[in-house]
């Protein structure tokens, strides 16, 4: 090593080691095991291509972009057009690269520093990541035995905290279940702070709490387009009261949806029948499933309202890997704790799933 | 109003009234100003649309895309890519969402909370908004009377100081001109924290800090797609060293690059012959523009090293207005301060900057 290098890796080091925030320092980056399988039902995304017909639409709308020209930083034509589809004014919507970058604009504008975010767990991690990476802190109440939200446990967080953002997910990833309406409806009205219903999932329950943002100023609701057939174009929603909108419009990167984005966006919402269609499809598929592994001795699914099922067996990590050797990718939770021998399957088409039945029939029997 | 109104506008305002960041409250949204007019020379963007063939290759690129699966979270091929272009190790290059979203990680990661953010002022403004948002201070000494840094107060700064994040735009906008390299580097190296040098502009510059990455520790370099004709895209480039793209890769949101951006930056990059064709015919014209506005009594154009001419001129508020009856937009700039009376044009065809020229002599003989 000559002494330019030295002087290098001096330098490297010394700004870590004197710049990089303590808060990013202790962070894990989010990770996503990769195996390379046939049958992929890890990632809670849709099994379904495009029909030809609306791929055509979409091939035809990014094909006029001008793409030497910024977006339109407000996506006005996209969000006019979620709003018919929703009823929701146009002037609370707000869009973000996925769910993810959503959380991240709640968290700054509302938890930003020394704010304190409550996401009761287990559920999905991107709200403890975003609100440590922004300095919040991070409370962690425990679901209930049946993975519903622990009443006590919330009255009391939010009496003796005050929390500032109540990330409640319904249906909750990984565990598959809506929380009970009237426990959440109850939480946003004893919270002062924002109380944030991702609705990631709600395609495939019964709920939806969209009607409820009007009459409550401290509840936002947020929708993706993730896990009913578009995961590509990263387009997540916020539906909130307009005053709570302004302000998180600030905080928003100006063009942040991509050109490409909100014309396919467009383009499949407006042919957006084949899309209730296959959730439907995916509902029954999912009791299909759910039916299944009832039967298997050992395995315990856990009641589902989304588009996967997490379920718990003796061995989780075995079967696991015995399920990527038949060529089968499902998501392992195993860690000790709430989800400790627990495996999360996304329901694919009837083929995937009669595949990853048949697939965990054979790990189950070695 | 009946009470259930009152009572949710209660609950609105009260949640921002005791809620909202107050680094926030205070911030006003980045807005750009909305004019129709067929000559559009106000966003920095290439004026050309893509050649035919490599149209057809972003369509055929896009067109196989599955949209109902996520974007590879790690960006790996275009990465690569970029990498075997750049010759920068794919390991230290991370994809943004435009630069917008380079600058809230740096700063996220390095300033988050209680940091100190450099921008020499006038810059581009995502600096400062960023930073605030975030909750860093942010110290703007003034550019000296060339626009090139001013060495006694960024030495001054940096003793006393001690920021930790330095953003550099060189060359700079709206300014136009590049820093002296000479000054940029001396103040790479009288800093302990990181020094950003925005190369948005590079391709129109002879300026290229890239190779020195790998030799000061503390160096990190931004590009962009958005100014040589893909500003659609929305896609942002950090080069940094192994160690802090790292640590800056926890703060990224882990699906941030969509599928389609991914895959068409991929094409366009591929079949990148026509864009230095197209860097070399604006360079041209911006000295031919540069040349013209010299020669209009009144009108200061400042020296440029990227694809813009800032100029100063009598009445600039009605000269702009003028313009737009003009059908021409370009970019009002006239504040109090060093920007006083400036107007910025981007170049474009030859055309457009005839007809900016033309509309210039008219709206100035009015």
């Amino acid at each position: 090593m000559n002494s330019r290098d030295k002087d290098r890796k001096k330098t490297v080091e010394s700004v870590l080691e004197s710049r990089l925030s303590g808060r990013v320092r202790n962070l894990s980056a989010y990770s996503v095991p990769h195996h390379d399988c046939s049958v992929k039902l890890d990632g809670n995304e849709s099994p379904f291509p495009l029909p030809p017909e609306v791929a055509a639409r979409v091939a035809e709308e990014t094909s006029r972009l001008e793409l030497n020209r910024y977006p339109d930083p407000e996506a006005y034509d996209l969000r006019t057009l979620i709003s018919g589809i929703s009823g929701f004014p146009s002037e609370g919507i707000i869009l973000g690269n996925g769910s993810d970058e959503i959380i991240g604009m709640l968290v700054t504008a509302f938890a930003g520093g020394t704010g304190k975010v409550v996401c009761p767990a287990p559920t999905f991690s991107m709200y403890r990541l975003s609100g440590l990476a922004l300095g919040a802190t991070i409370l962690e109440p425990g679901l209930d035995e049946k993975f519903d939200l622990d009443m006590r446990s919330m009255r009391a967080l939010i009496e003796e905290k005050d929390p500032d953002i109540i990330f409640l997910a319904s249906p909750n990833n990984p565990t598959g279940n809506a929380y009970s309406e009237d426990r959440i409806l109850e939480i946003i009205e004893l919270s002062g702070g924002l109380v944030v219903v991702d609705e990631a999932y709600a395609d495939f329950s019964g709920q939806n709490f969209l009607p409820l943002v009007k009459a409550h100023g401290n509840l936002v609701v947020m929708r993706t387009l993730s896990k009913i057939g578009f995961a590509a174009l990263r387009l997540g929603m916020l539906f909130a009261g307009e005053g709570i909108a302004h302000e998180v419009n600030k905080v928003r990167y100006p063009y942040n949806i991509n050109s490409l984005s909100q014309a396919s966006a467009r383009a499949v919402l407006e042919s957006r029948e084949f899309i209730a269609e296959n959730v439907q499809l995916i509902v029954r598929e999912r009791d299909r499933v759910f039916g299944a592994l009832s039967e298997m001795r050992g395995v315990e699914p856990f009641p589902s309202d989304a588009n996967f099922i997490l379920f718990r067996l003796p061995y989780a990590d075995s079967v696991f890997e015995g399920l990527i050797e038949r060529d089968v990718l499902i998501r392992n939770f195993n860690r000790p704790g709430r989800l400790e021998n627990c495996l999360r399957v996304t329901i694919g088409t009837p083929g995937e799933n009669d595949a990853f039945l048949a697939a965990l029939r054979g790990a189950l029997s070695l």
